[in-house]
Parts: C-alpha cells; structure tokens; sequence
C-alpha cells in the first residue's frame, strides 16, 4: 500500500496513463490459451477466433466452446433454461433473502422510472426528440465461482424498465454441469427476465450479438465480464450497441477531518475483498486521519474471511494519499475518474457539485458503497478503468434510443428554404437544393 | 429499382440481414491498399497497422500516412491549423453563404439546448442523476473532393452546448497540399472550434484517441467518414466513447394517396445523388402514387447534374414498395431502421407515435430532409445501416455522462442496511456485509 504526501505525487500516482487493464491477460491465462488452443494466442486472437466460430457455425460453436473452455457439456436441447427453473429457483431460496431482493428489486425499479427520459415536442419549432426502447437486449452475468445475482438486477431491470420488448440472459453453468447458479436464476425470476441461456465467456456474446438457431440477436450486450468476455464486447461494438467495457472494481474515498476512520477502512476493505485486481484508493485532508485510517486497515484487515485478497488488493493497489484540502481531492479524484467516488466530507452535497468524472457519487457516512452495491437503487454497473471520463453507469438510457422529430411548419419552411438551398449548393449537392427549391416555387405558384 | 407489391416481399427486400456495410471494401480499394502496402491486406488489417503505429510512433506515423496514403506533404509546425485562418476563412466566405451558416448554426444551438438534461436529485429518496460534460472532443470532418461544412456544425456545436472544454477538429488537406476546405475552416470558426489539425483518415481517428506530440487525447471521437475512418473507430471504442458507425447515407419515403408525387421524387432524388451506395427507399399505400414517383424519377433525374451518381443509386439500392396500409408501411419502416424516415402522409404526427427505428423523422411536406441536413436544428449525423435499433442521433447526450447520485439519510439506510448485508453474505461478500452492519451497530451504541 502506497502512501503519498502532496498533489503532485497523488497525480503522479493516480495517473493511469493510457493503460487498458481489459486488455491485458496474466501469464496463466496466456498459459491456459495455449494448452487449450495448441498456440500461442493472444486473447484478442482467441476471442476474434470465437467470434468468427459462432457467427458462421451458430449454436454448434457455443456448445463447442463451453465444453473445451468451461469443462460444461450442454446440448442444444438444454441450452435454453426452461421458464419454470427460474420460478423454482425463486421459491427455493431463504426467505430473509427473498425478501432482500425483492427490496433491492423494487428499489432499483423505483430509481430507473425517475430517470426515465420523456418524448417531447416544441409546439413552437415543431421539433423534439422522441424515445423509444430497443427491441431486445442481452443481459451478461457471470457465474461459475463468483456468481453475482446483483448484477441479475441492477442490469436487466433498468432494461425491463426502458421497455425493451425481450430481456435475455446469458450465464454459464457451474463446473459440474448442473446449471446456472440457482440464485442467479432467482434474480432474473424477479427482474422479469424473458429468456436464460446457459453460455459464458465470449461465446455467450458472440451468440447474443449474432444470433444462433437457438439464441435470439439482440440490440445491445451488456454487463460486467471477464477479460474474453470484455473483449467480444469491444469487438461486437458497433454490430450491437455496447453498454461499456469493464474492468476490476475501485473506489476512491475522499475524508476530511470530520470523517470516521474505521468507516473508511471498512469501506476500503469490502472493495479490496472483491478481486486482487480491486483499487481502494483514499484522498484525505488530514494527516491524522489518514494515520488512523491505515491502522485500522490493518486491525479489520485480519477479521475478513477474504483477508489474502484484500492484502493483495491493498497491496498492489492500494493508495493513501495526504492534500492540502478538498479542492485538490477533487482534482485528484476526477483525475483518477473511479467507478465508486465516497465523499466522508461534513458537506458532502456542497463537494459532490465538483465532482466531473465517477460512475457513482457516495454521500456521507449513510451512504456507503456497499448501499450501492444492493440495495439503494442506481446501477451498481458503473465505468471503470477511468472510463468515467466519458461513459455513464448503467440505466433506462442505455436502452432507450432518440429519434429526433423535425415537423417545420410551411411558414418556417419557408423563411428557411433559401438558406438550406444556399447551403446544399456550397456543397455541391444541388438535388438537394431543389427539393428545398421546389416547395419555395410552389407556394408562389410556380412549378418544376 | 426495383418495383415491390405487397408486404412480405417489402420484408425481404429491406431485411438487411447482418450486413455490416462499413466493413465491406470495393476491389478498387482492395487493390490501392496493395499498391500502397505491397501486400494483400483488409481494410481491417491496414487500420490495425495504421491505429499500432500512431499509438507509439505519434506525429510521425500521422505525417507519414497522410503523405503515403493522402499524397499530402504536411510537416509538424503546420499540422495544425493556426486559429487566424479559421477566421480568415470565415471572412472570406460569399456573404450568403456565410448568412446560411449562421442561421443553420443558431437554430442547431437552439435545438441542443433544448435537449439538454438536468442533473437531479430527489430530496425524499436522496438519489438522484447528475451529468457532467466530457473534458475534450475529436470530431472528424470528411474533406478533399467532398468536404461538408454543415457536418462541421452539426457535431462540433452539439458538444460546445454540452459544455465540453476543447472540442478538436481533424479534417484533411485537398490534394494540392493547399491545407483544409475554406468552408470547413469557416464552419469550424462558427461553431467555435478549439483547434483544427490538417490531418485525415484512420491515422486521424487514431491521433485523437491516442493523443501525440501534438494532438491532445480526447474522450470521444465523433462524426462520419469513410471505411477507414469507420474502421478506425470501431476499433479504438473503449479507449475512448465513439458516437456511431456510419455507412452511406437512406432515406425512406413513406406516402400515402395524399401525397404529391413531385416531392417525393425530388425527396428521393436528394437522397439518391449522395452517393452511388445511398439508399432511396419508398413505401407507400397508393398504387397510382407509386406510379406516379416512378415516373417523376425518371423525369427530374435528367434535370441534375450529378445525375450519374443518383442513377447508380437508384438501381443499386433503390425500392418502391406498394403495401395495404400505412400499419404496413411503418413496420417495414420499423425493421429496415432508416436515417431518415419521411412521412408524407396526411397525418404524420399520428403515425410519428408508430416510429420505432429511425434517426430522424420527418413529418409532412414542409420538413424535408434537406431541411435536416442544413437548416432544422437536429444534427444531421444519424444512425444508418439499420443501427437506428440501437443508436441514436447525434446530440449532447453523446457528449454528456451521468454520475449516479447515493445520499441516503441515516434512517433510510437503517431500514435497509440489514437487506444489503444479507444480500452480500449471499455473494460471499463478508468485508461487504461487514461495512454496513458496522454502521448499524454504531446506531445501537455498539462497536466493531
């Protein structure tokens, strides 16, 4: 765990470069590549490879790839997972949990309908923007040893919500071929998930994108992933609509004096549990919180089960970093664009007005990361990897797609023909001049 | 043309399939890409090579793909274009046209201002969404033989009224090394472009996504180009936000018995003279319209000089289609997903409500399409290629982001802490469940 003292050395430390972390593969996957493919291949190649597979030769691919790549063995027949297993899987689950994402459920719906945007039209201009959903979308979940049923909801609700016609889900089976991870399918029995597959890896995108005789083409992918499944988004783009590329989770909290230390480390904490690749980074004002704070790391460090991860998050890239006040924090912070940014400030409204670059903005001491994470409503599917900079957390607009409405009225038409003409004619396109021309001539009369 | 009746085959002649059009090369270019790189390569391949070299060689790969394949000597000290000769190109532009401008200009402000979002947050819940502009924009303009000044307008002023802080332009010199167009520079200069560097082509894209020596790293590069610049784009999307992929340019007609036939044809035409790969397409629920347009296609054909092009267009792509009712109509209009879909029928605002896929809609005889590309206000850069199901028109939502809001009071996360803590332990997340449960024992008076 670094621990930096001044702006300049924060910048210097927070500054990603231009490193893309979804890009980069560690020597055992390049080691697992090879024994599986017989080459050296990057994972670029090995996806661009899949790709191709599944889009020529359809559902044979994924079947073929999930055996070879997960060690699943699933038929065509049993691809699809049958409605009635989501139901199953819903009355089966603990009913303390049940009613824990039913909660989250209904929050994350609530928060989704308040941003949805509205279709309008300026009587005046006679322009406006008209909203409509997409037809289909392909929700990603992992599953396997990390199965989050989180993302079920905080992905396929916001879907649901825009109004997309078909929600598909696509998650691989456990190792032992027994299917998807049965509270996984729990949660898209609540979020209203139309149709499951169970696929993974970036076969599962590619079957989504495509289509296969079995799985539907969608409009857009979404959802977190690992490196091949990041990469088939990155390459798809463009065929689908992407809603981001996702790397390990970070949070930056920023403290001043006011701020709990043992809130912070707690916090810091639950993000370094989720991955060695995880960033818990903290910006403090005050030196003796910032001293605090690092031992208290220590103490909680020692009673989290996942305590070799959080060590290896923390130390690979864990960041404590002292400034002058909060106006630099910010700097630092928008600089680093974390896809969790926790303001533990005495004004934290007051703070949050600066910030410019995070997924989601955490305020004060009632609003810790892990709120997001469950149960408090926005997306917990935000940019990472300094995407930030220009993506947006996952919501309705992701979905939703605007065609702008252009209904001139004669009389604007008119005042504006000459003009457009003028212009078309600059560009040499003087078909298009006549088209405006022609309306011109014949309200004075005139013909072609 | 081809001369379609009935609905199902309308549906298979405007199913575009999974045809990506801008991935897709003539043999003219597959064999100037031999030429000029002595070997065989895919318009993928050479942008690969093209996107590897400017990311770690900078400048000079810039200078030297714009001689090689630009045949345009450009040096490091004029790769950009001083501010001065923006505003020496304005001032020199006919004052008509630089009148035309203007209006087009003010009416493109107006309309994105109107479009703008606002950050929110609702005092009740504590959530809310709050949108920040991106820091810098790239925005492409096509030059040489066909350069189009209003494509400068209609995204350059979209991301200044977005707020973004330097918006860059790259657009190329014509072939007499004589620098940029006159009119983009003025264009450029209305629109209050940052800064314009002379450069084209995937070696373009790849500068402002990458940054160099002299060009500035951007968060989105936006706008239309040729395959290179297409290609270039989709692969650099996830290192930075990218609007759109744009192919060659449609337009669908849809018209009933209402409508007069002279303006359809020229609509088409309009369309038609863009490009030999455009796609003029008409639908319409009149037999004698139909004939009617087909026969004005003829006629006002001969009257256009580029009449060679709209040809080629005409019976590459061109299709009249006669279905039974306007039901038909806009569901055929719905899966081939135009840029431009024009109702010439006699209610438009009614059947707007029934437009599912277009980027723009045009209603009724006063709005067409060459008042989009010059003067209504809408960016005329919109989705083609049938990814209108996904993507949207041009506009300060491409250039904003949200950050999610999280500032629950202390009360509201009481009530739901206990939910995301079991939800987490659900997950396996104990440092998770750990951070909020920690909050809910200080309540009490307790401890870690």
């Amino acid at each position: 765990m670094q621990v930096i003292k001044g702006f300049e050395a924060g910048k210097e430390a927070l500054d990603r470069g231009s490193l893309r972390v979804w890009d980069s593969a560690s020597p055992q996957v390049l080691d697992r590549i090879e024994k599986l493919f017989n080459e050296r291949l990057t994972p670029r190649e090995v996806v661009s490879r899949i790709l191709d597979s599944v889009r020529w030769r359809g559902d044979s691919a994924v079947l073929g790839y999930t055996s070879m790549l997960d060690g699943v063995d699933v038929d065509v027949e049993s691809l699809e997972v049958p409605k009635a297993a989501l139901k199953q899987a819903y009355d089966a689950i603990p009913a303390d949990l049940r009613k824990a994402m039913e909660t989250a459920a209904a929050r994350v719906r609530s928060f989704q309908q308040a941003c949805m945007p509205k279709s309008w039209i300026d009587e005046a201009t006679g322009l406006g923007e008209q909203f409509t959903p997409m037809a289909r979308a392909g929700v990603y979940a992992p599953g396997g040893l990390a199965a989050y049923p989180s993302t079920v909801l905080m992905t396929a609700i916001p879907a649901k919500v825009a109004g997309v016609d078909e929600v598909t889900l696509a998650t691989p089976s456990g190792r032992d071929s027994s299917g998807p991870n049965p509270t996984v399918l729990a949660a898209a029995y609540i979020a209203g998930v139309d149709r499951v597959f169970q696929m993974g890896g970036a076969q599962a995108i590619a079957a989504m994108a495509y289509g296969t005789e079995s799985v539907p083409k969608v409009d857009i992918v979404c959802g977190p992933g690992n490196i091949f499944v990041t990469l088939a988004k990155q390459m798809v783009y463009g065929e689908v609509a992407v809603d981001g590329l996702y790397g390990p989770t970070e949070t930056l909290v920023i403290a001043d004096g006011s701020a709990d230390p043992v809130l912070c480390a707690a916090d810091l904490l639950a993000q370094a549990e989720h991955d060695a690749l995880a960033s818990p980074v903290f910006i403090t004002t005050s030196e003796t919180v910032l001293a605090q704070v690092a031992a208290e790391l220590a103490r909680q460090l020692e009673m989290l089960p996942k305590r070799n991860i959080a060590a290896a998050a923390l130390e690979g890239q864990g960041v404590l970093v002292l400034v002058d006040d909060l106006d630099e924090a910010i700097a630092l912070g928008n600089l680093y664009s974390p896809e969790h940014m926790c303001l533990l400030v005495e004004e934290p409204r007051k703070l949050m007005t600066k910030v410019r670059n995070a997924g989601g903005v955490f305020l004060g001491e009632s609003s810790p990361e892990v709120a997001g994470d469950y149960i408090a409503g926005p997306s917990h599917v935000m940019p990472t990897g300094g995407t930030a900079r220009f993506n947006s957390s996952l919501g309705v607009h992701q979905f939703l797609k605007v065609t702008s409405v252009i209904g001139l009225d004669s009389e604007t038409f008119h005042a504006l023909g000459e003009d457009a003409a003028r212009f078309a004619e600059a560009e040499g396109l003087n078909g298009h001049a006549r088209a405006a021309q022609i309306r011109l001539e014949r309200s004075k009369g005139g013909g072609l």
